[in-house]
């Protein structure tokens, strides 16, 4: 059968070495003694090397990346409003085409082992769906090669910018899976207006909910009380995440641990990419001992919002280890699980994981144990989706997108 | 002569392509129309790379990595005792050989194109000198291929353990470089005492000073403060470092720019490698923009206190890039200064730079541009150790250390 693959002698977390085999793009037996789904089908010679699930980039920006451009010299202003602003005029200036740009990234994730992307689409009435329109095509190139979700973004405003919320509509009609917010005080100034619409919008569609919450402190967690509230009203348990949440660094000790209680009463899930800066960040593992979900993305890639992230989820679980100062092996291994099934498990994959009914989305990779690649991220050895090896020693093989 | 070499079509930081002509170990020339020093030269084609001067590893602790030896699960509590305590019983159990371990360390980061090195030499009453006499040793061995200070550091605590203060006085008349010293505070409960026996120890031996300051807030501000005082009195201006300097990230603007004002005055540097974890920390571009010189290192490299630092100074640059979020090409050179010519300053080394005079400690790295280096931090395509060739592609050449 197509998609059917034999891999052998690969080291899974926490356990001995395994043979793994495929049948139809998905796992159907794990285990020392596992055999080939039948005789001559293909195999890989694991050697030993470690075996990941596919990492999952919860949390990008794929339309917008600068990847594969000249370098641009970055010289933008200090606020959150310099950067959408001169991010809107970039893209207008340089006429990104968000096909080819998420393309771009979508290679260069895959060829890192990511085999799924939830990514933001902007949509405002400058551009209206245009770039929406490139990142449906990208879908559809991409095929089985990546799963891809697409949230409808209102980055430069909803209610400030009339028309931006039909235009999401729009979007969600025409196939967005995700309705995206952002910062309902300081961008919008209308709280309760912004979350009244993006839920209404999410229930006309039936559709999940992936809010950008930058507000700092109590202003932030103010936000995040409005969207419990209508999290519980709306009965939309375990649809929602909040991405950076940087107000869970920024409230006391007693706040936290009461925004925490009802995120996991009503199962909603922390996105964070472990960002930089002076201002204190969502605690990881205070998170995750107090029983919330967590999961991970690079957020933007060498955009106009700068040039620091890279593709690759091998990496950014470094940088949240090195960010949240987690150095015990028990700990990295946890962010592991946060950048491959926690992360997929928050965006609603199907089943993911190095187990027999999981889909055949698997990374090899050459070190001694998995909390040393994440600290080395070395090329990976071999890229396995949905049954196929798509990418050995760093790069796509020829053929592959 | 020996050490005479010719570098050709390399790119420094802010200019266009050179060549740079190297006699006896130093540079003689830099520029487009420069020439070998003469006839028959041994040569490197730069095909364009970019040229960094040799990176400046300027606090580390060199004898105490577990690079190259089994993966060690790491499992320590989360206190500054728990690490202290955990890493002197693993040095005892493992038996750790310093001079073997700094070979190790010195190896690599050479690989990487570090250039020189300012090392802590732990001191106590329970190795006494063992593992300081390694590290001579190492610094024999190396010879002209990495400068090496050696800072008689005591660890785990001067007057809370009686003899340790004669230990560091002998190594500092066996030949150790720099004085050091540790949070007179909290690990020594005597801050007065503390300091003033370090500051009579750099008296006596006409030695500068490299002090570990983890306290946090005012506590911390409180330690600096006698610092500054002795800085003053003795006369030691421009021959202190304070490493890591948390509490500078933990006071408030009126009291750091006080504090500021003095390190300018007294020309006391900061030290930092833009640590992870909740707490604030020193502020970059801010203590810069306040006249500040900084300088910074690895800290330790995969050791007992944790696996996360890599001995590489170009990734160093890129850490301390995203913890201070500081995504500008200006703010990103800015750094390149510091782990470069900046470093060199503060640890008092000969002209560092790419221009003549300057030792032609170089390193080229394949990027678009110097900012992309940090951001990708390749394997170095070349590093120049004093005019001669010592690693390609990442590797130490044949022969080398």
């Amino acid at each position: 059968m197509p998609n059917d693959l034999f891999i052998t002698n690969v080291r899974p977390m926490g356990s001995g070495t395994v043979n793994i085999a495929i049948t139809d793009g998905a796992i159907s037996a794990v285990g020392p003694d596992a055999t080939a789904p039948e005789a001559g089908t293909p195999a890989v010679e694991g050697g030993e090397a470690l075996v990941f699930p596919g990492f999952i980039d919860a949390h990008t920006h794929i339309d917008k990346t600068l990847l594969g451009m000249p370098w641009r010299r970055h010289e933008v202003g200090p606020t959150l409003m310099d950067k959408i602003v001169n991010e809107r005029e970039l893209v207008k200036r340089l006429d990104l085409d968000s096909h080819e740009r998420s393309m771009e990234q979508v290679r260069r994730s895959l060829a890192n082992g990511t085999t799924a992307i939830r990514t933001f689409s902007d949509i405002n009435t400058e551009w209206k769906l245009k770039g929406f329109h490139g990142l449906l095509k990208t879908r559809e190139d991409v095929g089985g090669l990546m799963d891809l979700q697409i949230v409808t973004f209102p980055q430069s405003g909803m209610l400030i910018r009339p028309g931006t919320l039909a235009l999401m509509d729009a979007a969600m009609a025409e196939g967005a899976d995700v309705v995206g917010g952002i910062d309902p005080c300081s961008v919008d100034r209308d709280p309760a207006g912004h979350l009244d619409a993006i839920f209404a919008l999410a229930d006309k569609h039936d559709a999940d909910i992936d809010i950008h919450l930058h507000e700092p402190g109590e202003l932030g967690a103010f936000s995040l009380d409005l969207v419990i509230e209508r999290t519980r009203v709306m009965g939309w348990r375990g649809r929602v995440v909040i991405s950076h949440a940087l107000c869970l660094g920024g409230v006391d000790d007693m706040r936290l641990r009461g925004l925490a209680e009802q995120l996991v009463e009503l199962d909603i899930a922390i996105m964070t990419h472990a960002p930089g800066g002076h201002r204190a960040i969502p605690d990881v593992k205070l998170l995750r001992s107090l029983g919330v979900r967590v999961c991970s993305g690079n957020d933007g890639v060498r955009d106009a919002w700068g040039p620091l992230n890279k593709p690759d989820m091998l990496q950014r679980a470094y940088i949240m280890a090195y960010r949240n100062n987690l150095r015990r092996d028990d700990d990295i291994e946890e962010l592991i699980r946060i950048v491959t099934t926690g992360s997929a498990e928050v965006i609603g994959l199907p089943k993911h994981g190095i187990e027999a009914g999981a889909r055949a989305d698997l990374v090899l990779v050459d070190a001694e144990t998995h909390v040393e690649a994440v600290i080395e991220h070395p090329p990976r050895k071999a890229v396995i989706k949905g049954g196929r090896v798509v990418a050995r020693d760093g790069a796509l093989l020829d053929g592959i997108l």
